[in-house]
């Protein structure tokens, strides 16, 4: 081997970094030195036909890796995919197309559908850095992007991944945008319209930064990592499915904006829009209804702001061929009783088998999207008394059981072992629940990782409430995450508002 | 250990993730369970009195850790210096202040310094990811600052660092804005200056992009890593010195920011100000000569850029107490003969000598800023004959090599092992290089982590050759790093545009 030869042989580091692909490699290596790498430095790795622009970490010290192999970060190694004692080739990569098109937008140039389509393409293949990812998430914040410039990114994200044929059927969709913890309308809803014969093939994600999400409160119940041929034979024998999306390539490029855009926390209309509606349009969606709710702690905070969005989505849905229903809904507090993958399938299941104690929200809310949806569907079978009308009569219920049957089979949720109430500091009324503190309550005692972990409530906003009753119960899997969960609710005093009777 | 005791043993991983912090711990780590911690998730942990916010990166495999200790990248070791068999305390660390105020930059909002000044300080504490500054950069890019943020931005990069203090004596200073291979006028500046027994107490950087810094090639000849104390004894008794500024916490945030900055690539007409003003005022300095070249290939490209950047650099100087001259010169090629820190030491070395084969080009750039220099100290002492006398009295060679002596001993520059020629391919006259491209290749050649390599010019614009004549020489310490930077340079047609007589 010369200086010349730019390759190591490639082991994995068995290091997890996210999807963010690190390579590791010796400080005495020759590469580095030929190469002028130095640690942080964006290295492309040649391996067969796969390649992949990894950041390089230098190991100064320790015996694991040698001066002649480079080890592979998780997600390096998922990308080259090598062979036994396969050897990488290494090089300093070609800027990629899409950094000039973000430093275009950076520096306040209107971007067009086929530029926007260049930053999808590489942030796909995972050519661009994080801090390119920033800087473009950062240029899109706020009304960083306009409705020209959303509808062409949500055609850019919808072509970056597969798209649903159902055959031109009439297929239906639901969207929440999100921020209410419980608000698990969706398995209901689906119950409901597949019951009245029509195609609702539901794709729904894990929860990213919430207690749950769809696909993990279905998951307590039946499989919902399925592939696009079984969501299929699910969807036509039964007319719909509750299957997670993330594995389905369905505008898969939101996965990658997500991972950046989370910890910014910068709200962009735009790519909000885009990142729904695109969805929508990869499952192949026609008529969708799409649910707001509006609250001081909820993702929108505002009436004004739901105007606006839904402003935009209608105009994007619009130019993409999607009909729109938005149904701007109370986002003050959680819906239903549980929080947590188990606990919220306990409530879904409660509405579903028509139970004296089903939450009374969480049943209204999902009648009214199922009676949108049904109203959407345009054939005869319509009206809010139809949808109460399938779900009271079992039909639902049923449609739900064939539906878990047809994803793999039905499991019954358990509870968790270890409970504790936390109870009112004083007698008064509750005047108001913070969505955001009681999710945290619930993510600190295990969701959604632990399924049966999360929070119970008792009290709602309304509710005259005596000293020493439970507001709510922390559920748990393991002593430790209760105590801890119980640690943070104990010291929130805004979690629950109770004001003492004047 | 009970689930609630969320420390770990910490270690040294013996990884250089440059300036960023980076946490292992084992994917079966009760931390990492109990707190939900995954891949990315930023992570506080406190050590003693020391704390440091980490990314966490997920060990899935492999014996170099158990589940029971946590590894620290070199910069989160250096961080929280450990002590033997130390603990530390893991938890979810609050959004830093900055977050907010860089939220309000990237919606359009005006920053005050106050504001500014928050950013700073967390970034300077490592409290920010590397997504947070990517966004104020994005943020900052082009006209994204306006001078009342420069001038906010000058103040707090200064305020962040140590200012010194030179008891108000009217300390000189220069700058190049950069992007010239080898306009290595400062040492020669410095000579000339401190000869008429001005105070000129020069710190200049490392290449961060480039083939070498003023610091790397000063240090070819002698140590120029010296503290404040050192480099204050050095000016007390010889006027001026060049010293490496990384060391000394002279608007110590630029650091950061560059790391940033550099692999975006945007330009930011704001943070180039504030950065160059901010290190000139921490120094101390009161009168400073800024150098501007302007070229296709250089750093400013135009005359109207540099009209704009110079009429920022005179509002935020004399915002900040700073009295400016600028000088705006040709930036069409490089200057000199050398690129690379040896290569360039010697032809400073010669104008200094005023050998008969001193680069003309240099020695004239010199003179001009160091006439510059004198006409603003003030005395009588000025006049482009003066700074010509000094050099060729031979005076501004004695004070240099005064100087070395003081940073600790001269050393005499030595020539490259490995050379090699690369030569006209046709008759013509030379009409343009390219200045981005050659410093690649004295890069590629080693330049400047090994000091001999570069490159060597033997034509310059406006020359005529003949067909085989040598257009510049590769140097190189091994043949590989040789043959490396000659396949580059081979397959540049632009590198040197030669046009065939006409």
């Amino acid at each position: 081997m010369t200086d010349r030869d730019h390759s190591l042989r490639l082991r994995p580091a068995g290091i997890d970094t996210y999807s963010h692909p690190v390579v590791y490699m010796h400080v005495d290596c020759h590469v580095c030195q030929a190469e002028g790498f130095r640690a942080l430095t964006r290295v492309r790795i040649d391996c067969g036909e796969n390649w992949v622009i990894a950041t390089l970490n230098v190991v100064t010290n320790g015996n694991w890796l040698s001066p002649d192999a480079a080890a592979l970060s998780d997600a390096a190694w998922d990308a080259l995919q090598p062979e036994e004692g396969a050897r990488g080739r290494f090089s300093h990569p070609d800027p990629p197309a899409a950094a000039s098109v973000i430093r275009a937008k950076v520096y306040g140039e209107r971007l067009t559908e086929a530029q926007l389509r260049t930053i999808m393409d590489d942030a796909l293949a995972r050519r661009l850095s994080d801090l390119d990812l920033a800087a473009f998430v950062a240029a899109c914040a706020g009304d960083g992007l306009d409705v020209g410039e959303t509808i062409g990114l949500t055609r850019a994200m919808q072509a970056a991944g597969e798209t649903l044929d159902w055959g031109g059927r009439p297929v239906l969709d639901k969207h929440c945008v999100g921020g209410l913890p419980g608000n698990r309308t969706t398995p209901i809803v689906v119950a409901i319209v597949a019951a009245a014969r029509h195609l609702i093939p539901k794709t729904s994600s894990r929860a990213i930064t919430s207690p749950a999400g769809t696909a993990d409160t279905m998951e307590v119940m039946t499989p919902v990592a399925l592939d696009i041929p079984a969501m299929r034979r699910v969807v036509e024998s039964e007319g719909g499915c509750v299957v997670w999306g993330g594995g389905l390539r369905l505008s898969p490029v939101d996965d990658v904006l997500i991972r950046i855009e989370r910890p910014l926390d910068f709200d962009s209309e735009g790519q909000l829009v885009a990142s729904v509606l695109s969805k929508k349009a990869a499952a192949g969606a026609k008529r969708v209804v799409i649910d707001i709710p509006v609250g001081p702690t909820a993702k929108v905070r505002s009436q004004a702001a739901a105007a606006a969005l839904s402003a935009r989505l209608e105009a994007v849905a619009a130019a993409v061929g999607l009909e729109l229903t938005i149904q701007i809904s109370d986002g003050s507090q959680p819906v239903g009783q549980g929080i947590g993958p188990a606990l919220e399938a306990m409530d879904v299941l409660r509405v579903l088998r028509c139970a004296p104690d089903a939450p009374a929200d969480l049943r209204d809310r999902a009648l009214t999207l199922a009676w949108l949806l049904l109203d959407m569907s345009g054939g005869s079978d319509t009206g809010p008394n139809r949808a109460r009308e399938l779900l009271d009569s079992g039909a639902a219920e049923r449609r739900f059981m064939a539906i878990c049957e047809a994803q793999g089979g039905f499991t019954e949720p358990q509870s968790a072992p270890h409970r504790m109430p936390v109870t009112a500091p004083r007698d008064g009324m509750i005047t108001a629940i913070d969505n955001r503190r009681i999710a945290r309550v619930a993510k600190l005692a295990g969701a959604p990782q632990r399924p049966r972990a999360g929070v119970l409530l008792r009290g709602r906003s309304g509710d005259q409430v005596h000293r020493g009753e439970p507001l709510f119960e922390i559920h748990a899997e393991t002593p430790g995450e209760l105590a801890y969960a119980q640690d943070y609710a104990t010291a929130q005093p805004t979690l629950f508002r109770i004001e003492e009777p004047t």
